[in-house]
C-alpha cells in the first residue's frame, strides 16, 4: 500500500529524488504523468522533454494544458524510425541540451526525461552526460527518466528504480492499442 | 517505445480493456492516474474508487478536480490498520457494493478500483464477485484495478497486467517520502 510503504516526514528537508521507471512493460511514461499530476496538484512546476514524437500527444497535451503542464515534443518528424542515424544522434543530442539547461535553470520543482533511456541504449546518447548533470541537478530538484533498458550506471545513481514487467498484453489477444487509454 | 508496442486502429471498434497493475513496487496507482489524465484528456467520463484511505489525497484531488475527474474515498477513518477485521470486511464490501453500481450503471468510460487487489489478497473481499461483475461489463467500458498480490483468476480474466517491480527504493536510503512525488 502507498501510503505504508514509506515514512513521511512533513518537516524534513526536501531531497530532489532521481527516479527511473525501466521495464518491458506498459506505465513507465503513464507512472510518469500520474506523478506529474501530483505535483501539479501540490503546486510543483514540472517540465517534461520528450525524446520520442508521439508517445504521449493530442489527449494528454490537452488534460496537460488546463494544469500549466509543460511539454516539450521532440524535433519535427523525428521518430527513431528515420533509420538515419547520424541524424538520430543528432535529435537525440539536441533533446539533451534542453534537458541539460532545464537542470540548470532550476526552474521547476519536477522533471520528466521521457523515454531518454532508449536514447542512452541504442548509443546515441553518452549516459556520461547524463550521469554528469543529475549529479550537478539542484538538490531539491525531482527527475524522473523513463525508458526500457535503463544504463546500469543510471540505476546505481538513482534513488527510485521501478521495472514495469509485461505480464499480459491484450495485443496478444488480437486487441488493438485503444484510444484514450494505450495512446 | 509506448507508441510502437501496439498498432493503433482508430477506425476500430471499441474494446473495453480490464486492466490490472501488481507488483510490489511504486507507480501502480500512479500509472492509473496517468491513464486517467489521458483518458481525460479524450474526454472520457472516469471515476476512481479507492479501497485505502489517503494513498491519494489533497494534491492529486485538487489537480482531479480541474479535470473533471471524480474520486470516491474509502469510508471515514477506514486506514486497513485497525486490526478489527470485522470491520475491515465491512468496509471492503461496501466500497466494492460502490465499484459494482458503478460497472452497472455504465456512466463512465474509466473506471479504476484502486488497491482492490489488496483487499481481495487480505481475504476482505471474495474474488469471485469481482470476477462476476468483470465479466458482465459493459464491453467498451475500460476497468483498472490496482494493488499488490493480484489473484491469479483476476490474472487470468485480465487483458492487460502489468507488474511494477521495486529495484530500488529511497527509504532504503534513509531519505524520507517526499511530499509532491511520493504522496
Amino acid at each position: 500500500m502507498s501510503s505504508t510503504d514509506t515514512k513521511k516526514n512533513p518537516k524534513g528537508r526536501r531531497h530532489g529524488l532521481v527516479i527511473v521507471n525501466t521495464g518491458n512493460g506498459k506505465g513507465k511514461t503513464t507512472a510518469a504523468m500520474g506523478t506529474a499530476f501530483r505535483a501539479l496538484g501540490v503546486g510543483f512546476k514540472v517540465k517534461m522533454i520528450q525524446f520520442i514524437k508521439g508517445s504521449w500527444d493530442y489527449g494528454e497535451l490537452h488534460s496537460a494544458e488546463k494544469l500549466g503542464f509543460e511539454i516539450v515534443p521532440m524535433g519535427e518528424g523525428f521518430t527513431w524510425e528515420t533509420k538515419d542515424r547520424e541524424r538520430d544522434i543528432e535529435v537525440a543530442w539536441k533533446t539533451w541540451e534542453s534537458c541539460r539547461e532545464a537542470i540548470e535553470k532550476n526552474e521547476h520543482d519536477l522533471l520528466i526525461f521521457d523515454e531518454i533511456n532508449n536514447a542512452i541504449a541504442y548509443g546515441y546518447l553518452d549516459v556520461k552526460h547524463v550521469l554528469d548533470a543529475l549529479r550537478r541537478k539542484p538538490e531539491e530538484m525531482h527527475i524522473i527518466l523513463t525508458g526500457r533498458d535503463a544504463h546500469p550506471d543510471l540505476i546505481e545513481l538513482a534513488d527510485m528504480v521501478t521495472e514495469m514487467r509485461e505480464i499480459k498484453h491484450p495485443f496478444h489477444r488480437g486487441i488493438y492499442a485503444q484510444r484514450g487509454i494505450e495512446y
